[in-house]
């Protein structure tokens, strides 16, 4: 089992939890509800990525262990739910640590695949971002990425780094793990300290 | 022509019975708009799954029946639509009937693709209700989803229903029509009785 | 290099323009949002069409000029922003100009795949206006087709024109530049003169 496997069966855990929680807001929270979005936040960017690159089966129809691991975070999310709203950051830590495995897992997926580096960069970011973006668009929220300051700029920047290591030689683990760290250490200074993409129109 | 043909086409035009009439409470309601909202409902479920299990050429460009069977729902109800609109319950009738015959498709089409049975209940459950939650999506509605207590929770129990029934040997056509029968019966048994899916966060 | 690519380069960088100008009306208008929007628009009809022919890779991603036509855009949005602005009209120019190249094209990229004509229009259609609507659809607003009067129908009338001269064995030069032609004075006639759709419920 490679570990670029067990990292996306851990960001696909992390993002169920995010996604069954995001429910909580709503309206009507019922059971389907909160699984359905789980669902979505959880396989919509990856699943973009993969029909956008071609690259068929798609992962959570030909691995059921993907599948496991969403009704694992919604099980997770049904029981332990009062513990994780109480720590008011676990959403937020959650999401953070999802968004950081996926745009890497999905940078290296279409460099894999042999597409350019740029082309690289956007499907990781859009690994990272899209499943949010859709759950968004279906709840009629202001999609994640218009909202939040440095989000999906922190996966931007992620994915260069992966790039750049990559190029400098740098072993894929040791890759693998400090683009990961950029993307987590950028998403918390910005929260912490209100950093903004600077604006466009002057 | 296979029984599963004639009813996909039925479904098609059930659906876009469903999706002209939609039209009706928004503010901008030209032909346009009511063929356009027909055709997305009508395809955009079956869409979905067939991109989503990469099996191409897609049902409605590979068969131009399908289109002709859009096109003669959206006529229908530019004829008769005083008279549809004026039987009350004729688009909750024909939305149910198109999301019991589309369920049951996109689950046997799923399966006859060779994907496992979970698999399978995503995309019978995907075929009857994505449609909808697009065109919801499109008009800046909550998605139907979200909304109706059990609506996809039907679909989930009749693709389900059909497995059982598969696995213990019935005949298919028997299989088919039975499991249809389920969603539409829990379907009307729900919205008779104001049933709704049990709450996520207690 | 054929016209046809040309043409594609010169509309994805009048659609970038025009996506990134859309978001001087929302609250956060970025670089990244302003970004993301003008790849989205640029990007989403094109890419939506050859999802749904299976033609595989996606131009954009094979084709790395695309990217740069969009950064370009992005670009000359940024520098010349006052002066687009003021020209009030600009944004409306650039879009019909993106339209009405990005139907012809799409309409004989599917001709060209070997699908009936009837699908050809439909996919000319998506490939002009689905960018704005997914667009749309991420930012909240009611989809573009739903609002303009003759909008997506100008697209179909110049699908449908392209498909006649192509029948009457026009020249592909002189269909295409006629056809675009007949979207970009429908489109101005009917915003001059305020062209509305028919009504579907009388």
């Amino acid at each position: 089992m490679s570990i670029q496997y067990i990292l996306e069966i851990i960001g696909t855990f992390a993002f169920a939890i995010s996604g069954a929680l995001a429910v909580n807001d709503q309206k009507h929270s019922d059971w389907f509800s909160a699984s359905f979005t789980a669902f979505i936040s959880s396989i919509g960017g990856g699943t973009l990525r993969d029909v956008l690159l071609g690259s068929y089966p798609l992962v959570w129809i030909s691995d059921i262990n993907i599948i496991y691991a969403i009704i694992a975070g919604i099980i997770t999310t049904f029981i332990f739910y009062r513990f994780l709203l109480r720590l008011r950051k676990t959403l937020f830590l959650f999401d953070t640590f999802g968004i950081a495995l996926f745009t890497i897992v999905g940078t290296e997926k279409a460099l894999q695949l042999g597409v350019r580096p740029e082309i690289a960069v956007i499907m990781g970011v859009f690994s990272a971002t899209m499943g949010g973006v859709i759950r968004d668009m279906m709840t009629n929220e202001i999609p994640i990425i218009y909202r939040k300051e440095v989000y999906a700029t922190a996966c931007f920047a992620g994915a260069c780094f992966y790039l750049l290591m990559d190029r400098l030689g740098a072993e894929r683990i040791t890759a693998f793990i400090s683009a990961s760290v950029v993307i987590i250490v950028i998403r918390l200074l910005a929260v912490r300290y209100g950093w903004s993409v600077p604006k466009f129109f002057r």
